[in-house]
């Protein structure tokens, strides 16, 4: 006699929970309810790090882990990215990742939960949704959507940036040019991430692509020294990490200048 | 002697303050702290909602409203939206946001703070921001992200969306078949919102795109009643309002299923 007969995954009921939870673009008041929840029950928080960094997802959450709590650090085994694309960084990325998951369902054989941070939203673009195609098959697992550093920064702006049958295109700034313009040209909004030293590259693109007059720049959106510019007025220095570029669509919004 | 002449907007400075709060896609768990704050610390919670209907975006947020809170309901000019291009129906919207934003004027000019309910997120296809476009100029505004209705939908399925170098694209179910299977063709992820009648279509460029196979029909994510079905299993009856597809990207992911 056992409950576990009318379950539909009798093998996951006794195991802990893997959650995924998105801790949103860096202002801590933009964590949801959910998240806030998951953080505090957990028994075991894990959070991505660079080696000698504390991480960026801990830090937004910080408040919130209870005392006792197990907190799990799993360290990028390459601070440095200049070869993405070869073998030996996707070989050690893929391994990390299967230890990682391996680390992770040690707690959850033992019944423990598991609140895998991820700045941002999980699913999108996130370090995460590695975790969760290696854990989700034999464990119960859960994803808190997050607020995405994109939603971030043009809110911060107060840009609106789609309107009714507007597209909306995300694209990386590693796009070569061409690409880049041509996907300007299809699109109404536009967000480009990944903008670095692809600075220059992306301004040519948006030139020919007639969008380069209304697209904003905006640097640490939501964080505490964030701050947004025409993309025009920007020099031509490469750009951080945390930096994207915002391409307004709804071409007959009323006129008004609300930034 | 006037603190107002070191204030970069003295005009502003004894107005109220009008907030668009992203009430995200439907679970209350899913409204930021900030959100929550908003609501409770403001003087005038406003809210779109149909003739006959309390709004979807105060029924999220119902718990927060504090006994006393002044309640505005913005109530949409027209229930059919058969003929949305037509003039007449864009004149009647147009004098309904201008008649709105006179209203909330008034309680700003009275020193009040106005909390605008928005589903999802407030400038990402929300009516928000015809409010944002008419009184950003002439008063303190701020705008407080939300969880969008797709970040809800692919959450709740558990599909990894985009990864890396990925383009995503979001696209109104509205557009011809042609040009769907276009921007189809030329992303990696996609969403495709306003599903509704769209569907056989939606289908049909899904297939000339090589993407039928992998898309998931998503009906009322985060929803008490929500589902989630493979679109090859959907039958081809009209569907609801709130309904998307999301088609994965991220090509190269390692093996394994985690839906």
């Amino acid at each position: 006699m056992s409950a576990a007969l009318f379950d539909p995954t009798p093998e996951k009921a006794l195991k802990g929970k893997v959650i995924g939870v998105g801790t949103g673009p860096g202002d801590p008041d933009l964590l949801t309810l959910k998240a806030v929840r998951a953080i505090e029950n957990a028994d075991v928080v894990a959070f991505f790090c660079k080696r000698g960094s504390k991480g960026n997802g801990r830090g937004i959450v910080e408040s919130f882990i209870r005392p006792g709590t197990l907190e799990m650090p799993l360290v990028y085994p390459v601070t440095v990215e200049s070869d993405k694309n070869g073998d030996d960084y996707r070989g050690a990325i893929a391994a990390f990742f299967d230890q990682s998951a391996r680390d992770i369902a040690v707690h959850l054989d033992a019944g423990r939960t598991v609140a895998v941070l991820s700045e941002g939203d999980p699913l999108f673009y996130g370090s995460y949704m590695h975790l969760h195609l290696r854990l989700a098959p034999n464990y119960p697992a859960e994803v808190v959507a997050g607020i995405t550093a994109m939603s971030g920064c043009w809110s911060m702006t107060g840009m609106p940036l789609v309107q009714g049958d507007d597209i909306l295109s995300v694209l990386p700034g590693t796009l070569d040019e061409e690409k880049l313009f041509q996907r300007l040209s299809g699109t109404d909004g536009a967000v480009i991430m990944k903008v670095g030293r692809n600075l220059p590259k992306i301004r040519r693109a948006l030139e020919r692509a007639g969008k380069l007059e209304g697209a904003l720049y905006v640097e640490r959106g939501t964080m505490a020294n964030g701050h947004a510019i025409r993309l025009v007025e920007r020099d031509e220095l490469p750009a951080p990490y945390f930096s994207l570029v915002l391409v307004p669509g709804w071409k007959d919004r009323p006129a008004g200048d609300a930034r």
